[in-house]
């Protein structure tokens, strides 16, 4: 691997080939031109071949792509071949349905812990992983090699969990608060703002409402 | 409001400065500097300045925007300033979740049904709004002007449900189930894509990882 510098915009793209190429595998699918995996995905070939020679091409002229090949490929890209342990911080609706998703062991992500405030639910466990209480989480993190945290607790205590997870050691943050966290520069943050999205949804509704009201 | 094109960019970043803005109003911050809005948001001013200059421009020159009259009107270029009626498909932890999320009403967005096929629910209410079968569906939609439906069940359902939603007039999709719709160009989806937010997460990690490794 070079050091090359990989747009966003690839590394946006390369979950939805990985997720593509893993329903042809299922279908027993062995080989796919950059064509045809163009038409199903409706993405142009040449941006297909542009994103996959970012990582060295996988493709050979004249025969396209190997399906298994490059779907194990773009998984190492991706790092699903690791396994990284994580917590979710926030045993709420929101956390029980991440904890419940069977799909993200399949790709590595280990669920080591949950935690929250609310002593009712200690002791309870979710596809066994027991619900712990805040006061553990410090040594819980040190202690059990936690490189991503989730974080689906209201805004109003984000920052200062997630402050509180990378002094600990926690070197991601999945963050479904709705608020920004300023954090290190080299911890890694992923947002998820539902409530964004519902607006660009809403934008969306309504500027073909007017335009088709033009009509 | 004129017909030009308004790129997805500028969309996406829209309902992050109406949060910024919520922010500052309830801080009682009355006018901002798109300096002072540029460091708190960390965008650039002159990003700013062109993004809301798409709508017209909202700013004087040297006297910067009055906070109270720019969250209202990007409110309404996001169509806050309408209702819009919303049906939950799926009564799992994650549509369980939306359900929950009181902030959804304050936006004009809805709850008017969840919908499952999981008899055991029937009848159960999260926040008032009654879980109702699968059956009920389609009646339902037409008869309640549902706009909106957010889908949060399996993948292999997905694609029928959505179409049968369409079929009674749901003009826009909010899918959270792990595959593309293939919808007419008419009907507005919006992805969310859990586990390619985590696998964005993991390479960005992984890429950490690496680089860190080689110093």
């Amino acid at each position: 691997m070079t050091e090359r510098q990989i747009s966003q915009a690839v590394i946006r793209r390369l979950p939805r080939y990985y997720r593509y190429l893993g329903e042809l595998l299922e279908n027993g699918v062995e080989r796919i031109s950059s064509n045809d995996l163009s038409k199903k995905m409706k993405v142009t070939a040449s941006q297909i071949r542009q994103d996959l020679n970012n990582f060295g091409g996988f493709g050979q002229q004249g025969y396209g792509y190997n399906v298994k090949y490059l779907y194990t490929e773009i998984g190492k890209i991706l790092g699903l071949d690791k396994t990284h342990n994580i917590v979710i911080i926030g045993a709420g609706n929101l956390g029980q349905a991440l904890a419940n998703y069977a799909a993200f062991e399949r790709s590595g992500f280990l669920l080591k812990g949950i935690f929250d405030i609310n002593p009712t639910l200690k002791g309870m466990t979710i596809r066994d992983v027991p619900i712990r209480m805040m006061e553990e989480l410090p040594e819980f993190v040190q202690n059990n090699d936690i490189e991503i945290a989730a974080l689906t607790i209201p805004k109003t205590k984000a920052v200062e969990v997630a402050e509180l997870l990378v002094d600990n050691g926690v070197r991601a943050i999945w963050n479904f608060a709705h608020t920004d966290l300023n954090l290190p520069k080299n911890v890694i943050v992923e947002n998820v703002h539902l409530s964004e999205s519902l607006m660009r949804l809403s934008y969306n509704v309504n500027r073909y409402n007017y335009f088709n009201a033009k009509e």
